[in-house]
């Protein structure tokens, strides 16, 4: 049959075409009314899809390049700052610390655990400056307890919240203002559909005070000189403007969602990322497949186990080839051993169903008949015919 | 009439089609081996287009961000650096090393001119370890003279030199590995017309012997990292894949441009800028315009001197208004002194005529009776019909 090419990779996601064809016609200078407008709109937009009243500052960067901005604009070399890691993401954060000259404490667990609060609260010391965390620990398939550990937290005045939901936004539930999270960080190859390139994140005021006393170098990834341009409509360096251009079209559709509204179009976005989860979750055990992120696992994506201690790498080859699908292999040590199927931003009923579909077919193949055609397919049904989830009022151009 | 979208600003610079084509197009993850093999050849094809056998690292970033890793990967705090200054994007290189904490020395000259070889030499102390100039001051339209700076260095066997090229590049010859440049710095908006989003650099052996003992922290752009994942197709954190696609489609124009041989292509390029500028400059004059950039005009952007104390923003708004051009106004204190016309890129003899011929008219609106309609678009002729500039073979869809 024919072969489509479809993501279902933790970043890049599917792309939104409404969003492809801004990119692609956005023959634009970044100096000009049309473009401020266009900056400060996407700028208000992300404040309302983040869902808090801090600044949100927008750079052409990776995900990686804000996570190093929260490191060189909030720390001093020589301050203690702690990172909650327990995947590969949790070790960037413990790498750029380290990069920088902090001394970092760890709180660690198993891949494909959380870590437990009283763990956390037990290495906390008086002098911790800053907390680094994930919100969904995109190796591993993990969500972490943002809301606990904010908690934890509270009544510290001089220690920051910096939370990597690089994919947790658009997958997850946070009120960032009022539990305080102080920086927290998104991606644009995530849950907002469009390709990689743009990092965003909000900025609560104690941090920019904080960042008067920083002492590291930082140039490009300097917050405040971002947020004095940002005023004005503009950045800081040349922005990635078609990009932008993608991203003022992904949160329009996500505003479509929420029928006009643009924080219920959000709502919206994480309830089709939990019910997806949900429905992959109940056909993988179905199907007698074994979950990584037992505890805790996350909506963005789900991390399984091949049966029998068969190669995850035959799997991920057999969708690309079979069926022309990306799927995430596990990283690093975890390569081999587990396979990821995302949920996160552009996908709907159709997509899940289908990468089901395709996942018992190439089980069959490999494993002969121990797979019962559609039994993975019936119990996803039987959670979406459960959730009862809405549906969106938006379709796509 | 109608009012097209057109962009005569040194970048963002006019878009190529069928790289905007590429970019909505591509819909990849970055660990795949399709993305491997477009990745690895967009790397080779950098080389030849700078014309080099350096590695060649690219960013996720605006240039800014490659200017960046020049002083994060190359120093140390105190290490005494010079910078050749004349100008806004001169002044940054300043900046950047004041806030690596390096000693800085300056060589400069007033806006408008090139910094002489007699005042380089003179502020070289033996110390100096690296020298940062600019091949063409985006901000004067100055073109600096990289090959006399590389003279003066030789045989300085502990002395990096460091060019941002980011319009120097497709509007400048230079021998890159001939002179001994060991950092040379672009941008994807320029001269390889596509959306701004990634800087590029070639980076030589001796450079990168020098990054084992530079001290200053750095992460997102740490070039040895890139240069790791570069050897296997990929990129040390996620790649801006849709601008990776474009500029993929840009160099293959480019090689079309040289009937299939990417060196050439770029030496047509080149000369074409050298023409189109070449046309403006003779336009301006026939207009009575003074050139803001006397002695060393670069070929990237022409920076023109309004006639008899106007506004120069009256220009640039004019073009946008009536005609819907982007050109761009002075930078800082030159805004509403000087008005610049790019040349770099996707521009070719109907572009330059009608960008003058637009210039003519706003300029009889002006100022009245004192335009000769016609006059620069004649000389701009003459230019053309001495030029013998090759047709290329090129014509983009």
């Amino acid at each position: 049959m024919l072969r489509k090419n479809r993501l279902f990779t933790p970043g890049p996601t599917q792309l939104l075409p409404a969003a492809q064809m801004a990119m692609a016609a956005a023959n634009v200078h970044h100096r000009t009314a049309d473009f401020r407008a266009l900056y400060s709109r996407v700028l208000s937009d992300l404040q309302t899809f983040i869902g808090t009243r801090n600044d949100v500052i927008l750079l052409a960067a990776s995900g990686s390049g804000a996570m190093e901005a929260a490191v060189s604009n909030l720390t001093s070399p020589g301050d203690r700052v702690l990172v909650i890691t327990a995947g590969k993401f949790g070790e960037r954060w413990r790498d750029l610390a380290q990069a920088y000259g902090c001394q970092v404490d760890l709180a660690t667990a198993a891949y494909g655990e959380t870590v437990p609060l009283d763990a956390i609260a037990a290495k906390l010391a008086p002098e911790t400056r800053v907390v680094y965390m994930q919100a969904s620990e995109t190796s591993t398939g993990v969500r972490h307890d943002v809301a606990g550990v904010a908690r934890l937290l509270k009544g510290r005045s001089d220690t920051l919240l910096v939370v990597d939901a690089i994919t947790g936004l658009g997958t997850t539930h946070f009120d960032v203002d009022g539990w305080g999270i102080d920086i927290i960080i998104g991606g644009s190859q995530k849950a907002v559909m469009i390709p990689p390139g743009l990092a965003y994140c909000a900025v609560s005021s104690r941090t920019w005070e904080r960042m008067v006393s920083a002492k590291q170098p930082r140039f490009y990834f300097d917050l405040r000189k971002e947020r004095k341009a940002a005023a004005k409509g503009e950045s800081a360096y040349t922005p990635a403007t078609a990009l932008v251009a993608a991203l003022g079209a992904a949160l329009d559709y996500i505003r479509d969602c929420g029928d006009g509204d643009l924080a219920a179009g959000r709502v919206a976005l994480i309830n089709n990322a939990e019910v997806a989860a949900e429905m992959t979750r109940a056909a993988a055990a179905a199907l007698g497949l074994g979950q990584f992120a037992v505890s805790s696992p996350s909506a963005a994506v789900t991390a399984l186990v091949p049966p029998g201690g068969m190669d995850s790498s035959a799997i991920v080859k057999a969708f690309r080839e079979q069926f022309g699908a990306v799927i995430a292999n596990g990283q690093g040590e975890m390569k081999g051993k587990l396979f990821r199927i995302a949920h996160l931003g552009y996908y709907d009923y159709m997509d899940t169903i289908a990468v089901i579909a395709a996942l018992e077919q190439i089980l069959a193949s490999l494993r002969g008949a121990q797979v019962e055609f559609g039994a993975g397919v019936r119990a996803a049904q039987q959670v979406y015919a459960r959730s009862a989830a809405p549906t969106l009022t938006s379709v796509s151009a």
